[in-house]
């Protein structure tokens, strides 16, 4: 694709970098960008800056935070004998945004991944192990995908984990709320039979 | 959805300004960011604001430009008895990417529709008349979409430009390269049959 401006073209590439966005994409965003007021345009790029250049992440918990310490270590209202294992930031806001749990963080950065050269020592579980003996955690909840490498990643922890006095839980697997049962795969199926809950206790 | 930080709440908030672009992608590329280098994020805002900032519109055409006439109008290789009206600089891309057309361009910059209130006076309909009795144009070639406010505006051009000396042709219509006749729809189908060509010619 040729474009009649190099700065159009320059705008072009760099949005083109983002993940899902292609060069057709990118033209239609900096097209957007030029119709709009110019104001919009520096505003984007001042946010992106800003965002990039000041974020912290949090020496707790490593979930991303304006401050030193996040928001919710720093909480005097959450639950400071449970702590939830993710993997990703994102995971911590789908968590934080369901408003059903009331405890502390720890994001590891990443999942096990020898097939991408991820390792333990990549992830953020010295830390963890470090925050645990001079905590009040009483119960870690496990809340990493059921993916190969989130297994793995769960099992690794359980066994670094099982020397501490902590009870170790994972989230429910099962079948998801309005799913039906005939499309639900087998081992998820499977899996909510073994593990079965009592009527009415949910 | 609630975010961690004020900072990431901002760029997601800017991002999905863009059109096509929710929250849920905004944040997905902002944590893109913030895996990559701080230097990504630098360039991608610096070619942003450095494109809004210094983009010109063409003094002859409208098409974008980085000079204050564009390349395609000071290249003198191309045909300067040729012009090709289109409504949008993306439209210059698309003809200019099939190397078929070696005229000079005008863009109008948009189309007639009177449901969002876009009339004939918010085109660059007024410098297409004022360029043309002092240029060398022997035909108009009408490159517009063929929908219910394109076809409104080629008319209205027609009669605008009748009093000129110049041809006006238009893009032919009919079943595209590689289409299937049956699923082509009849009114396309029906003009390729009356506009038929002779065959060898093209």
């Amino acid at each position: 694709m040729d474009f009649p401006s190099k700065l159009i073209e320059n705008a072009v590439e760099e949005l083109a970098k983002l993940p899902g966005i292609g060069r057709k994409t990118a033209l239609r965003l900096v097209l957007h960008l030029l119709k709009e007021e110019s104001e919009e345009s520096f505003l984007l790029a001042e946010a992106l800056v800003k965002m990039r250049a000041e974020v912290k992440h949090c020496r707790e918990c490593h979930n991303i935070s304006d401050t030193e310490v996040c928001s919710i270590c720093t909480n005097p209202l959450r639950d400071r004998s449970l702590l939830c294992v993710v993997s990703d930031i994102r995971d911590v806001i789908a968590i934080e945004n369901t408003g059903q749990y009331k405890g502390l963080y720890h994001v590891l950065g990443g999942v096990i991944s020898p097939l991408e050269g991820v390792g333990p020592s990549d992830l953020h579980i010295d830390s963890l192990l470090e925050r645990l003996p001079n905590s009040e955690v009483k119960e870690i909840l496990l809340a990493i995908s059921p993916t190969m490498e989130g297994d793995t990643t769960a099992f690794y922890l359980t066994r670094k984990l099982r020397d501490n006095k902590v009870r170790i839980t994972s989230i429910a697997r099962g079948v998801p709320v309005g799913g039906e049962l005939e499309y639900t795969d087998e081992i998820t199926l499977g899996r909510s039979i073994v593990e079965r809950t009592v009527y009415g206790k949910v």
